[in-house]
């Protein structure tokens, strides 16, 4: 099997290369592409070296699945390219992910969508979604779910290398060159990610109400969130508020969120944190409490490395999907 | 006049009598108090150096204002003996709070209640409180109030001093020899503010609900906080949502939000920031948009200096009510 990994020189890129190799995902052949600038450099993969190319049609032949992570505008040129070629095309970014002919895929939640594909692509959703709506998930099945509100803590990781790059050099004394923020992040919280729309909403906070309906398939369901970048690197964290279908004690909840696949709940008084979890692929939820007025609401925090499950071994997760069809 | 400061070399002190003097408080005599540790030490004030003492019943006389940022254990031991004393006193710890008989004072919002202290204790409220009730006030007198979610972003000072001496070791990668913190803060946020109760909440969450509860005079208003420490050395935020009495467009959100004392309304692609608030009074709110689901649901990001408004600037705006009266 050839897999091409699109921006194999990014955050991402780097970190699907491991997870294929640590899952030991049944590929024979890589194929590297990334921008110019990387052209010709090499990658170790399984104990061989691969040179990085330039994505290109010819590029993409004979490759059984592409992963993308290479933003929205290459993807938007290069997935109906490489599905042309028979790939069928992992996109990591949001260029198509509320495309309705393309499935938005978290195993664990809606696996089965990612069979169908007329597009020949399928679509890795947002970070932040990701994590939160394996929790909502877990809920739904037990109590139904009727409202959502979420405030997320996210890494500068979600932001690429550049944004690690960034906070790095603002904690060393330095101004970064190329900072993908707003404004200084060491030492600083910003609600601002992505642009902003005439209603005031930024673009990941409505990514998170657009793509949790559609992964759980409740195009109703009142979703709201502040979305909020934090000088962490890696790992994004998100206190959650939920309106049930039906009220849960804590002890149903906790069980309810456990018995998901890909979720573990954090015993009582040890709350996940992003700096554990950096590097993890499970999904951790903890400080679950009801409301102490309103009936069927339910607070807890939820935590998970974006890099890994939150885009590449979510990512790799489809793959397995595919690769075992 | 004559005013004593109770835990006059702690981070909270030092800034309430650089508010004191900034803000050219009536007082000819100061009186600081701290620990056994700091007794003999001098503080520079208006000119003169003033000598550190223990607190002590003798040490009370005369004074007309304690101002008491020495922690609860220290207040519920000493507010009494300077009440007997004769001194009004004002106490930033938790220790007062919720005393029927002690009014917990926001200037801007409850001013009055400072005159009646039938126990000569007036409670300074919770920092976080004190930004998220401005603004709430600000809402509930323009359309009614039913319900406050709060997920917070708290800045290392409100541990005190100690706080923003474990994160300044941890940044530079040394281990801080007495974290206030349960984990490492640096690139790292903690979902754990004071001790956890069997109901699974948090104290800063519960003092979030309460004290809003008992100064807006709303004591069946449903509030429910998720209270975080982010690594920042000065300022707390919080992402607020709030459910009013009656609808509000943006633009007169704003308005109500705008005409609050205290309170400062930032343009529309400018978010309150952390770093950028640290050292001022005013509080500033950002981010105000409309729920996209729900009526009369409205978004909003509010950030003020934990150290000046949200425990010194506070208690000296409640000192100036009573020299004024």
């Amino acid at each position: 099997m050839r897999v091409a990994i699109l921006g194999a020189t990014g955050a991402v890129g780097r970190t699907m290369l491991q997870v294929l190799e640590e899952r030991g995902f049944p590929a024979d052949e890589l194929v590297p592409l990334a921008s110019e600038r990387s052209r010709g450099h090499t990658i170790p993969w399984r104990g061989r070296d691969w040179t990085v190319d330039v994505p290109a049609p010819e590029a993409f032949r004979g490759v059984d699945i592409a992963l993308f992570s290479a933003g929205g505008s290459r993807s938007r040129e290069w997935a109906p390219v490489a599905a042309a070629q028979g790939a069928i095309v992992v996109d990591n970014s949001s260029a198509w992910r509320m495309d309705p002919e393309v499935p938005l895929v978290v195993p664990e939640v809606n696996g089965r969508r990612a069979a169908e594909r007329p597009r020949g692509i399928i679509a890795n959703p947002n970070c932040s979604t990701i994590q939160l709506v394996l929790a909502l998930e877990a809920l739904r099945r037990a109590a139904g779910l009727t409202r959502v509100l979420a405030a997320t803590y996210q890494s500068v990781s979600g932001a690429g290398q550049k944004g690690i790059e960034a906070l790095r050099a603002e904690l060393r004394g330095e101004s970064p060159t190329a900072s993908p923020f707003p404004a200084p992040i060491a030492g600083n919280v910003i609600p601002w990610i992505g642009p902003r729309d005439a209603a005031g909403w930024n673009e990941e906070e409505d990514k998170l109400r657009n793509e949790s309906r559609k992964i759980l398939e409740l195009p109703d369901l009142a979703v709201a969130a502040t979305c909020v970048r934090v000088p962490v690197e890696v790992s994004h964290s998100i206190a959650a508020t939920v309106e049930l279908g039906r009220a849960l004690t804590v002890p149903e909840a906790r069980a309810a969120l456990a018995a998901m696949e890909g979720l573990e709940v954090t015993p009582d008084e040890r709350d996940p944190l992003p700096r554990a979890l950096a590097g993890r692929d499970v999904v951790q939820v903890g400080h679950v409490r009801l409301d102490r007025d309103l009936p069927r609401v339910l607070h807890f925090w939820v935590v998970g490395d974006n890099l890994r499950k939150g885009a590449a071994t979510n990512a790799v997760q489809i793959a397995e999907l595919l690769a075992s069809a």
